[in-house]
């Protein structure tokens, strides 16, 4: 039996909604969190000290893109992925399930591990739930994911099964092949968008035990509703000791639903991407900054917004850079969209911490319709 | 008459080196010095901060692509380009003469001023001289530059000698336009590669008189010696209590002659430029980042070096970064690149006003034969 490295710290009365820490190698995250992804060992057009300066607790990683480029064997030389690219607060690295399922003709799924062609160069790879596990443990991130088998939507039953019994196969086999590392490991559930299967993939995954479960295969294509049902439809069969990660999602109308349905940990690559899109996000909304009414905008982003773009730049001027595809664009940008996720979250934990969460969630959804 | 901004701290007592300072509306400026170029309100890459923590004591606009976007009556709203892009140093503007000769077949010089094409959008545009003392005083720059015709290298005396007459009458006409901003204008002398020719674009130059003297028209394709030629051949005909801006130059090494032979500005793109596509500068020379070699060498770019770049990151991760195109490539690398060049001209004030300054010149030479 695992100990859990999650302490509660506090629940709201009205619905799942809670505060916790999380402990890892690298120091205690507080939760709900939200995690930038730095898919090849950097957030993209942000600096470490950037994250630091913007709130951000953990970061992620992608073990597939950097088991193809520079390789796990080059960054474990560099003391790691912390070492490697200058970052010392906490790190997951997902396991590349879902960078397989998303090469789709590219990869092929057998019960040993998944053959694939790299997306660089088209080589030939192989990756076992073991070797993801090897992967991981030389990256040296704190928390580590499972190799997971992520199901299509639409899937049907027969497909959905398949592929969550796999999941928990090769969930026990990455549990075995851990070692004693002091890197905590989490399972993921599967199921599509089968409740029944959902519950019976939580239930396999309790019975092997993490350090924290994750909620995989959503946010796939689906309908929002059946996210929220598929969620809603999961998450009470976790262990209420242990950190909650619903993966990949989403949007700040996700993180909140997320939340109130008692998800502690996500990730998403929407605030860096939109960024470098010129999509920004505000507290009353989105804003696309190329929109020509912002050509002489004095104002800032958000004039609600303390992040260093915010409190420096105007929308003119970050008009300007955007429409001259200066690089300086994609820095403010990135760093804003981060900001408000992270204190979107922060905000979150607040409001929990109050006990008014749900007069958080009525606000937050206020400020949208103005 | 004028008075100059310049005050002379120390003179080399073995060439024309010297230490000084440029007073201007955003504070004095230390010279020699580097003038890192920010084309569109942004020096690429790189943050204010970033420059400031670099050691940018003045940075460069220009007035062309400012003039083309986003409009220098937008900028003008803003409280001018240090509101707009958030600088609160010194600013040079250069006039656009240098942008105009490199369009070649879209523009077309007369008496009168420019007439060219926008390379953004083939809008007709026209600029004369008192144009772009006009677009110069909207965007508030510390120091203007008059409008000035660039002789192509090789040409022969009659061209020469014409747009050296020409820009020996815009630069009177600049002069006149000129209101009172309390911003700094500097006269551009021409004369192509014909030393007698520059002696009066110099002597034209200071019967007009201006707050500081521009060499213009080197760096066009001309050898290095014939550079140099022309450099020794200029520069004693300018008024020692002046400053002197070599404009457009240039590698580390011709820093080095310019200030050998007197001058105290410089401004070149090449180390941003550079630093984008992957060559960074060391005190032992050149280092092309993408070199298999580095592909796990834990050393900083340059281990002598105490930029932000080097103090937190090995060659090898850089190498990855740039591999990948990610945009932190481009940031690491053009703080990394700045931080040389801004470093180079601080030795030199240092070895100039310990009156070492040819030692150092010396030392320079032998670090890059290693």
């Amino acid at each position: 039996m695992t100990t859990s490295p999650f302490t509660l710290l506090s629940s709201s009365s009205e619905c799942s909604a809670r505060c916790g820490e999380v402990s890892t190698q690298h120091g205690t995250i507080k939760t709900p969190v939200f995690m930038p992804v730095g898919t090849l060992g950097t957030v993209k057009a942000v600096t470490p000290e950037n994250l630091v300066d913007l709130g951000a607790q953990i970061i992620l990683g992608n073990t597939y893109h950097l088991f193809i480029r520079p390789g796990h064997e080059l960054i474990k030389e560099f003391g790691g992925l912390h070492g490697f690219m200058h970052w010392d607060r906490p790190i997951l690295t997902d396991s590349g399930g879902f960078q397989i399922f998303s090469l789709k003709d590219l990869a092929k799924i057998t019960e040993k591990g998944a053959e694939f062609r790299s997306h660089h160069d088209g080589a030939r790879l192989f990756l076992s739930p073991e070797d993801t596990i090897h992967v991981q443990e030389a990256l040296g991130s704190d928390i580590m994911m499972v190799l997971d088998t992520c199901i299509p939507y639409p899937a049907d039953r027969e497909e959905a099964d398949k592929a969550t019994a796999l999941t928990g196969r090769w969930a026990r086999r990455c549990r075995d092949a851990q070692t004693d590392t002091g890197q905590l490991l989490f399972g993921i559930v599967q199921g599509g968008m089968y409740q029944d299967m959902r519950r019976r993939s939580a239930e396999e995954l309790i019975d092997i035990g993490f350090d924290g479960y994750a909620i995989g295969g959503l946010s796939v294509g689906e309908p929002k509703d059946l996210m929220q049902e598929m969620l809603a439809a999961t998450v009470p069969h976790l262990p209420d000791d242990y950190p909650v990660y619903l993966m990949g999602v989403g949007t700040p109308e996700d993180l909140v639903e997320g939340v109130y349905r008692g998800v502690d940990m996500f990730d998403c690559v929407m605030p860096t991407r939109n960024a470098r899109n010129g999509m920004l996000f505000t507290s009353s909304g989105r804003l696309v900054i190329k929109n020509s009414r912002y050509r002489d905008d004095q104002r800032a982003v958000d004039e609600q917004c303390t992040c260093y773009t915010c409190r420096n730049y105007s929308r003119a001027y970050l008009r300007h850079l955007f429409q001259c595809r200066e690089i300086l664009a994609y820095q403010l940008n990135s760093i804003h969209n981060l900001h408000y996720y992270c204190s979107l979250m922060a905000l979150m934990r607040e409001a929990i911490a109050a006990d008014r969460f749900l007069d958080f969630r009525r606000a937050f959804y206020a400020g949208r319709e103005q």
